[in-house]
């Protein structure tokens, strides 16, 4: 169990409201005057989640983007957003501003609120941000059902090419660079899958590590074809697509594509059909060649460094 | 002006939605589904809004209770809390999760979700907080009336009394160290007040600060009878109850009360008229011998170091 494991397990009793989805879900659901609102709160930590080198303009988005991206997990439309900002250089914060005004126009968000406060000098910077919206129906990540098909939107591994390429390991493409700092939430993907998924969330974390939460929460086995992940041209030809780079794509983490478990992929959503849910538990991998081990990380575990 | 002036300034224009309140309330106030639902989001800081050697138990208090003040000063309900946890070390993370469960229990508010993120080592310990609430009728801060009376709700200076007492500056009695520690929101009396008065809000900067705030947003001036300020006895004891005494104590801050403008005191809640708004501008102070000089600091700028 990592450190936030534990302390999560610790404010578990404290959540019992049913809105809380047993702090199991990225995001709390609640009726409230016959509407179901959908709350998430993401807190990004420099260092942590972005480089110190990354453009605050891109850490604006990204704070943004990865909130929405929870709702679009629940099929929701954002209804506004509360920022906690942490002031910093003043050239930093005006960077920064720019960002959040590019990112709330995209989306079509409104500001509502929030706090601005004071850091100690030299702090890592630490921003946090609350999306709030509005859903008609709010699939959970524990409803897949045995003989569902795992179905993921887009292509998987951009963004942890992106991060090789932001942190100065390897030069290559702007496209997935991008991808790293610029994720594009799939709130519209998610308001047309949610009537018709039985499981969804987004993947954060890593599709491995993310599919295999996903089986566990509905108390099933998931199998996952690696020859069927959608990888891009530009990451194909950065990393290759044979069994190691697609391994290490599906444990890159930062997609902020949907994944979901549905029994046929609904019309009108581009997706692709990555596995299926089987009885049993946990995860297997497989390709053309046969049965493919695990590898012994599946992608980060919530607040590890990127 | 301050850095985080300039900052919410520049913030102002991506929140040109009703809800947002011009980013010059402390909450946002939007209507969804016939409810009107009041939002609000505080961050803290080590060493901005709390010092190192606090109790995290009483970290834990704080961070809840000052946005149940916020939500109290809206006269709303709390419905719900959403965290942004930095972890900590072992013992000092088991310590704050101790004083949640009391602040959660003590006010009746559901854990509703949030994240927990790691920290780089040595970092400021640094939180977030987002608390959302219902409410009747939700009182801005500016909607004060020539004429209204300028009311407070408990005593003033306690807490500012208590943190010279946690910095080790001073020896005092429990209870002004309590007042600083652990705040009550004065949720009982905002939602029996919210239906009575022109204009509400908290005191979290200082008494004259906040009553200039509220004067500022009402396009009038208030003036405050020092004489009149509520002090407990404990705080008269503890600094005396001279003029002096009584300006350090109307500019301390971190009271969370009420301060609400009304043609009269509202029946049912206990609280005391301390001045009233005329026509003009700013703020002026008078006691028993007459006008008063405005000292040159009135309050906490936001996110100034406590």
């Amino acid at each position: 169990m990592s450190r936030e494991s534990d302390f999560i397990a610790a404010l578990r009793p404290l959540a019992t409201d049913p809105a809380a989805r047993g702090l199991r879900d990225d995001t709390a659901v609640m009726e409230i005057g016959g509407r179901t609102l959908v709350l998430t709160h993401d807190m990004i930590v420099e260092g942590v989640h972005f480089l110190a080198t990354d453009p605050p303009a891109d850490v604006a988005w990204k704070l943004l983007a990865v909130n929405l991206s929870d709702l679009a997990a629940k099929g929701a439309e954002p209804v506004g957003a509360l920022l906690g900002y942490a002031l910093s250089q003043k050239d930093w914060d005006a960077a920064f501003l720019d960002g959040l005004r590019d990112v709330l126009a995209a989306f079509a968000v409104p500001l509502l609120g929030g706090d601005t406060v004071a850091a100690p000098s030299g702090a890592a910077r630490t921003f946090s941000l609350t999306a709030l919206g509005t859903a008609e129906v709010a699939p959970s990540r524990s409803g897949a059902a045995e003989g569902d098909g795992l179905y993921v939107t887009g292509t998987i591994g951009d963004a942890g090419a992106g991060l090789e390429i932001a942190a100065g390991r390897r030069d290559g493409p702007a496209e997935l660079l991008q991808a790293y700092r610029r994720p594009w939430p799939r709130l519209e993907e998610g308001r047309r899958l949610a009537p018709h998924v039985h499981a969804m969330m987004d993947i954060s974390d890593g599709l491995l590590i993310d599919a295999s939460r996903m089986a566990g929460a509905s108390g099933l086995a998931v199998v996952i074809d690696l020859g069927l992940i959608p990888l891009s041209d530009a990451l194909a030809r950065f990393a290759g697509d044979d069994r190691e780079a697609r391994l290490r794509a599906a444990q890159a983490g930062d997609d902020y594509e949907l994944l979901f478990a549905a029994p046929a992929l609904p019309d009108g959503v581009a997706a692709t059909c990555i596995g299926r849910f089987v009885a049993g538990a946990g995860l297997s991998l497989e390709d053309a060649a046969g049965p493919v081990p695990l590898p012994p990380r599946l992608g980060y575990e919530h607040g590890e460094t990127r």
